[in-house]
């Protein structure tokens, strides 16, 4: 069996073509630059055709988190003030990611468990399916309550998955939703109990994985020409964007009051189990 | 705090640029040359930056009608016979009004509690964000079975909310749907009890009116831009279509119908309580 | 009133422009040249005004079975071996009669009862609309695990009417859904008590043909118009595609696998009943 390993991303393959990816960056599962040097690892592994890949299914070794934001970093480094912005290598090698996990003729699932706050969140959404815990899953963009806007895809797919006024909605507020609402909006295929849900993903994994790859990277190709998903450099556009909002004097001093607010960075265990409240109304 | 009032369209600001209407138009809140005036006299005051509007929220002082059809005109103006028209001043001014709802940087909100028929429906439709009642909200667009089409939005912005299907049973059916399928449908962001449904987009409006507008505003502007909404000159061209097929003999032929079978016009409060069993096969 | 009968499929007018397609081809309603061409009858019988036909309901006289797929052709006729295909006049054909379902003035409805495997489930989600027993319901794209794709509208109806996410799953799985999930997908309309389903549909087929076509035909105009459906050009590509999947070494290496998995063709009815399962990993 093929695998695939650095500190904090580990690939397996667990049937014929069958892959899983686990996450595991302590303590909440932030996204910094070796995160992404794992991820990045994923998709050039499956890009080589010697590997095999046909299915990839993206699972967090946190139950509390599956993915968290990007964690911000303070031009003076003492995590107190400075001007604040995120880390330019991931910001810019996001887009060419992102397009892959939808464009790709690998086939991307993600089985949420925890929290997925901001740039976790723009990767749930992001890849082909998404199977949430019922009892364990909070899904929150929290960009607009820091000043900008989803400058990863968040935005785009959750107009994609989930129309007009719900993604409205989901993005303005900045506010988390849990699994039976998530399925509701349709931005995971399904909400399952948590005890059904990695054997229910794994089933449908290797189902998948056992078929013609020829009709199934077909199927997945025709179902992105009828219905087009953000381009990289859509997703450039709305991350420079983003972080254009980020850099005004409005945005640096909603960042600054909120670092404040929650104590400085980086934030504690508590603050990030419950980072959406951060942006209620004092 | 900033106000606006006319007889029938009040504002009111209840936090830091998210503002409040009321629409009050007894005895069944139809939509009127009165109405629209304070509708448009809402929009030129979010419109001037003075007035720091972030968030609207439009709800109605009428438990049993969130908002009614535009009452139709009678060319002999006796109440029973003569051509049937709608007013020209609301036919006219609602495709820049409907658009402004669904592009202007300020969010704008509908608590739906009671029915609403007809024009209020479209109304509603147009809106960012609905949120409804769920004991107590119908919605229809009666214009099919009353001869012609919905002319104002409601046929667009019911695919948009509720996809293909859905919105070919909603429209061509002119009958109503309650809370609980209009959440499944999409047509409503959710379906929430009576007693919690004003608590609850109070605390959403505040926390949107709350954030950094250029935020906020740059978010809205892009989910329009990855999914054009209907411009004006779509919805004066549905609305051409919709006031031809009134204008037929068919059409014609079908109001006159209906008024007799509702025992003339204006309606009583009783026909306008359950107006869609007035198209029912006899 | 108006009646049209072949063998397999008859029509009959049950009010005013309201008419009822029944098909009926033991043992599995499988689409066969007989149904096809029942199936074109009751187009050209549609298409002709003299017929004032208004909204087609189209149900089974199986209740195991809505429709089923088409049956494939062994080149050598023994049922056992040799090269399979599709029948070439229904391949032909059925990208302008798919195109129809939904462009046509006349209204299209399905009720759902039993199974829709493969083309019967292309067929179902090509109509305007859809309702399905809750009790007994199961539709499965079939073709990803037969090592081709679906080639007649069903990849692209379940993303207009499900999303891509949930098209994904249910296109690249091959495996079925049942009616609660197929209503929460967006792939039916409803999915309602099984003893209520006939006159609830019943019911809606009256009012609209109740009402002026023009409008109603105007309201499906425009519906397509702001959406447009999959044109016979684009059917008829992907059916290309999904024929030359079939025909490839590794196409018709999943069949005969399958085929003797299945003990041979034309499958027994207790193979049909669950054929989805024919599809899962050994």
């Amino acid at each position: 069996m093929n695998t695939l390993q650095n500190e904090v991303v580990s690939l397996q393959e667990v049937a014929a073509g069958c892959f899983t990816v686990v996450i595991d960056n302590p303590p909440y599962n932030l996204v910094d630059a070796q995160v992404f040097a794992g991820l990045q690892a994923v998709k050039s592994f499956a890009e080589d055709p010697a590997n095999g890949v046909r299915v990839l299914v993206f699972k967090s070794a946190n139950p509390e988190f599956f993915l968290n934001h990007v964690g911000l970093v303070m031009a003076d480094q003492d995590g107190s003030a400075g001007e604040v912005s995120e880390p330019l290598e991931i910001m810019q090698g996001w887009p060419a990611f992102s397009h892959w996990l939808s464009s790709s003729p690998v086939v991307t699932i993600v089985i949420l468990r925890g929290r997925a706050w901001g740039f976790g969140c723009e990767f749930a959404l992001s890849a082909d399916m998404r199977f949430a815990s019922k009892e364990n899953t909070r899904l929150c963009l929290l960009e607009v309550g820091f000043g900008a806007l989803p400058g990863g895809g968040g935005l785009e797919w959750s107009q994609l998955l989930a129309g007009r006024a719900r993604a409205m909605e989901f993005v303005l507020s900045s506010d988390d939703l849990e699994a039976d609402t998530l399925e509701l909006y349709g931005l995971v295929n399904r909400s399952l109990p948590d005890a059904e849900l990695d054997a229910s993903v794994d089933k449908l994994a290797r189902r998948i994985a056992s078929f013609n790859p020829a009709g199934v990277a077909m199927a997945k190709s025709y179902l992105t020409k009828r219905q087009p998903v953000p381009l990289p450099a859509d997703l450039a556009e709305i991350s420079a964007a983003a972080g254009g909002l980020l850099s005004t004097d409005a945005g640096q001093a909603v960042v600054g009051r909120l670092i404040v607010k929650a104590g400085g960075v980086p934030f504690s265990n508590e603050v990030e189990l419950d980072l959406p409240k951060l942006c209620d109304v004092d």
